[in-house]
């Protein structure tokens, strides 16, 4: 893969990686090396002392291969050099959010940064539930990716990100056709076209489990990372973005590292993170340190190893932040019931007065119990969660979360507006942590979380379908439902009782995919009602979720259906009619309707 | 529920529960209270000063509503008491596994003890894989349920328990019916069979979860525990027997709780038990402090509330063992190929050279492995698993495991022979601790386990039915394998591809139930090879399921479905046809093969 830095003849070329950092002892000088340590030196001196730096370059000290003038314009700083060779430029950037000049050194075009990620190569990219995702790098991929195709040529990468991203990277990139394989978790509707078309190979993965794979090797060497941040300390270190998901891992794994410093995103970031660098490889595992949402157990920042960075790419570019829908009628129905619910749980001693942590999953209808929440009747809360979204922002306002612990923000414009023109004041009250701390299992079930997640569908039985639209087309990916659903004190599910106007019933005779089966699904909700399953065999199960959740349109239906199958099956401990089983799903995929 | 002892009138009745333990303060006396307490030192001064008691007999002190006469037999004393409307007989024994005196006040008959679990009780029992389980109070109250039964009366119970039992247990109580629900684990093929048939509810569940939901009051109050211990100490310790289970539980739960002392348990089994008292309901979770299986991080013995025992019955019993069945020729091929991958996995860096501690289901295909293991390149290993059988006896007798922690033996009776006549050489080598620790998440993600399961079928894409035979029938239950397969490092299922003669093929289209998710499914072997399925997205799971793992003879019939799904599906992730997708299944329920 291409670098792009001037090679010159005699001693190998500098390389970008061999740039220390300022402050780090340099490497024994060689020709070439001194004289790339003396522009970075140049460029360190320039943003602190100002403009007036014709002496210094008039320096004997440069090495004759480099012709180098420097030009200032709009607080930027550009050094051209020229090797016997080749000819190239580094740029020092005064942008206050790169305050580490080694970084400065290596702030470079999207396009050259692009240049650095060859075909076929795996790239561990930043990004979790559209927020915190490298914007600028990707897209020029795609462009390269289109160029290249266009000539005739291979041109595809593997793409591992925190969870899903943005148009910008994975919409542009699968309209290019340049992703081959992609993990752990997307809802990108282009890439998803080209998932459910057989184009692109898509690993659905538990979310805390993709980082301890990378390390344990199974996806092989990570060649670069592309990470988004929104700001590169004094001392280097680098200040993560509005998500952290698995970037520690793709800076601590990655050969190169590519860094998109993003000015859109809030400085009041910084401070707000928590990164724990005590996971390990088994067999040198110990307990995390986390006892309570508000623990702090690691550092604010990134660190990284400054010789693998080659290259800061400069945004100003939001996050995929959609306009906000108002919880319509059947998501406000939804969490009246399980409200209600919860407080039963409350009176009954099985929930102390402030709960406790709730984990909440993206959409309509999770938003709709949030704010739903702000006005229960139960003590200040926590969250342990992997987003925060539109209603836990409302919840901490109105004083009914005191503390949200996630890996990653989801807002709506609005709401992203509105914490990036007051983010200080979330300060203390909002931490992001990497997504295998947020979604540990371990922590999960020490914290006793609450987990509430969506689901395409539910069988009668209660194994849930939250991935496969009739068992084929991947939706979304199961995402960190099964990091939660599996470990927490109490796994709830929540869907209107239909969708697609009707056509599609969420209580179906047997879910043409389980994501979660019966045994991590203790509570479903509809806008129908709630069936608490827990302690119940599997047809008291069926009985409580045809009676509680199943809209009256199809509740005939499935009382019918578990009638006979009483009658008919084969064993009577879950009673199926095997080739009936599948029939709703057949049916619509032929008529359009789960409805005979 | 009755209680056994006579009352008298005026002062309330007195209790079992009210008889102190010796040492302890004893509570204000009444009148009948007090021959109460005297009865009880009397009992207590037998067994250290022998059998010379006339005079203490004739003591002035006893209330006059007794009429108390001792008889010594054979190592036993009985002393007999009648009040003025009831007669009864309190036993101490000499038995030395009963070394406290309070304790050897309670013994009584199984009959008598059964007679205190009432109808409709729910009663936590001990046993985990066919040991430690009680087996005479289950007895006689399946006796007495079929006496009421006879009677028209009707006499059920709810049976909680640590996991399998034997027919000592489950299966006189299936025969009598005499079992209302049952959870969370069960083999007896009398109760599976009256599960099967509707009659018995059955919750199948993660073994590592049963625990918590009790003290989370999801199964209600626990009316009695029933706990077959091994011994009982100076202190009023339990020692517990050759399985733990879930008896911290049921005994710090239960209303009033029924002790087995079973004599033919090794009384070497004390000091190899470490029983954890840590565990708490949320938001008072701490972290688990075991870091290697080796770990010691509670106590051996039982802590348990004398006031709450109110009866102990002797018992002098072999656990369910089984003889050995010698591993057939597909479990050595199995054992064959995941010994190579194993060895493969250490070559390339990403295992240890002693492994991860191990975990493996119960059976003869992990028997074979175990025996494999003991010739294997490996350095000397441990198991953090949840049942010792045959074939880890087997490799720390040759020096391949040097430390097995588990929460249960389950051993043939060859085996449980040779554990007995010298366990004493297996004190350091083996722990067992509750199946909440054994099987703790947290604990199986941190030490990194190689988890090894069964399975009854896999679909093409890895999606494992560990449970439900067609879909509706339960086999055994889910057990411990998803506490294990979603946390552990590296999750393998092991099955010979056919059964029934090779009228049922392991490798199926779609799965007629999921117990483990594909995302839970990392490697599978048959006799026929391995799939590394690690990284995969569906399709090229698919490929390698059906080459490497498939029977010759179902191996067209599936490429063959395979191709054409990949043609024909809806959608082109997880190709399936619904309408054929369970008609093997459909095929061997109404033809006997799932072979066309």
């Amino acid at each position: 893969m291409s670098r792009p830095y001037p090679s010159c003849q005699g001693p190998p070329p500098p390389s970008l990686r061999e740039i220390p950092a300022i402050g780090k002892r340099a490497p024994a000088p060689c020709a070439c090396r001194r004289s790339v340590l003396q522009i970075h030196a140049l460029i360190a001196y320039l943003p602190t002392h100002g403009q007036n730096v014709t002496g210094v370059f008039r320096s004997p000290q440069f090495h004759p291969c480099f012709r180098v003038s420097p030009v200032v314009r709009r607080g930027r700083i550009s050094v051209t050099t020229t090797a016997r060779t080749a000819a190239n430029t580094l740029t020092a950037t005064l942008n206050p959010r790169i305050r580490h000049s080694g970084f400065a050194a290596l702030v470079t075009s999207a396009e050259d940064a692009a240049a650095m990620i060859g075909n076929g190569a795996t790239v561990g990219m930043s990004g979790f539930t559209g927020s915190g995702y490298p914007k600028a790098v990707p897209t020029a991929l795609a462009a390269r990716a289109e160029a290249e195709h266009a000539e005739g040529r291979p041109f595809r990468v593997r793409v591992l990100t925190g969870a899903s991203t943005g148009p910008e990277l994975d919409g542009v990139l699968a309209r290019a056709d340049a992703i081959e394989f992609r993990t752990p978790f997307n809802t990108d509707p282009f890439l998803r076209d080209r998932i459910n078309k057989g184009e692109t190979d898509y690993v659905d993965m538990h979310l805390s489990q993709l980082a301890p794979m990378v390390w344990g090797g199974i996806y092989g060497d990570l060649d670069v990372a592309v990470v988004e941040i929104s700001g590169i300390t004094e001392n280097g270190q680098l200040i993560p973005s509005a998500s952290i998901g698995n970037n520690k891992t793709w800076l601590d794994r990655a050969d190169r590292i590519i860094l998109e410093v993003n000015s859109w995103q809030s400085a009041e970031l910084e401070g707000m993170h928590d990164v724990y660098y005590g996971t390990r490889l088994p067999p040198n595992r110990v307990p995390i340190p986390l006892i309570r949402p508000d623990d702090r157990i690691g550092q604010p920042y990134f660190d990284v190893d400054f010789s693998k960075v080659v290259a800061v790419v400069e945004t100003d570019a939001p996050d995929r932040n959609a306009p906000f829908t108002p919880p319509d009628e059947n998501a406000r129905l939804i969490a009246g019931h399980l409200i209600e619910f919860l407080e039963h749980e409350v009176k009954r001693g099985r929930l102390p007065r402030s709960l406790l942590p709730i984990q909440s999953g993206v959409g309509n209808v999770p938003n709709a119990v949030m704010t739903g929440l702000c006005d229960a009747p139960f003590d200040p809360m926590t969250a342990y969660t992997e987003v925060v979204q539109d209603g836990m922002l409302d919840m901490l306002d109105a004083g009914a979360l005191r503390l949200a612990s996630a890996t990653a923000f989801s807002l709506s414009t609005d709401a992203a507006e509105r914490f990036n023109s007051n983010a200080g004041a979330y300060r203390g009250k909002l931490i992001l942590r990497p997504q295998e701390i947020s979604n540990h299992p371990e922590l999960v079930r020490r914290l006793g979380v609450i987990a509430m997640n969506g689901l395409i569908e539910a069988d009668i039985y209660g194994n849930v379908n939250s991935t496969h639209v009739m068992g084929s087309r991947i939706q979304n990916g199961i995402g960190g439902s099964g990091d939660f659903a599996r470990n927490s004190f109490m796994s709830i599910f929540l869907t209107p009782s239909t969708a697609k106007g009707g056509k599609i019933s969420a209580i179906v005779p047997m879910a043409a995919h389980v994501d979660h089966i019966s045994q991590d699904v203790q509570v479903i909700v509809t806008e129908q009602g709630l069936a608490d399953l827990r302690g119940l065999a599997p047809k008291k199960r069926a009985a409580a979720l045809i009676q509680n959740c199943a809209h009256p349109s199809y509740r005939p239906l499935l009382e019918d259906y578990f009638a006979r199958a009483m009658r008919d099956s084969w064993g009577l401990h879950a009673p199926r009619i095997l080739p009936e089983a599948l029939s709703w799903h057949q049916r619509y995929i032929e008529t359009g309707s789960m409805m005979p």
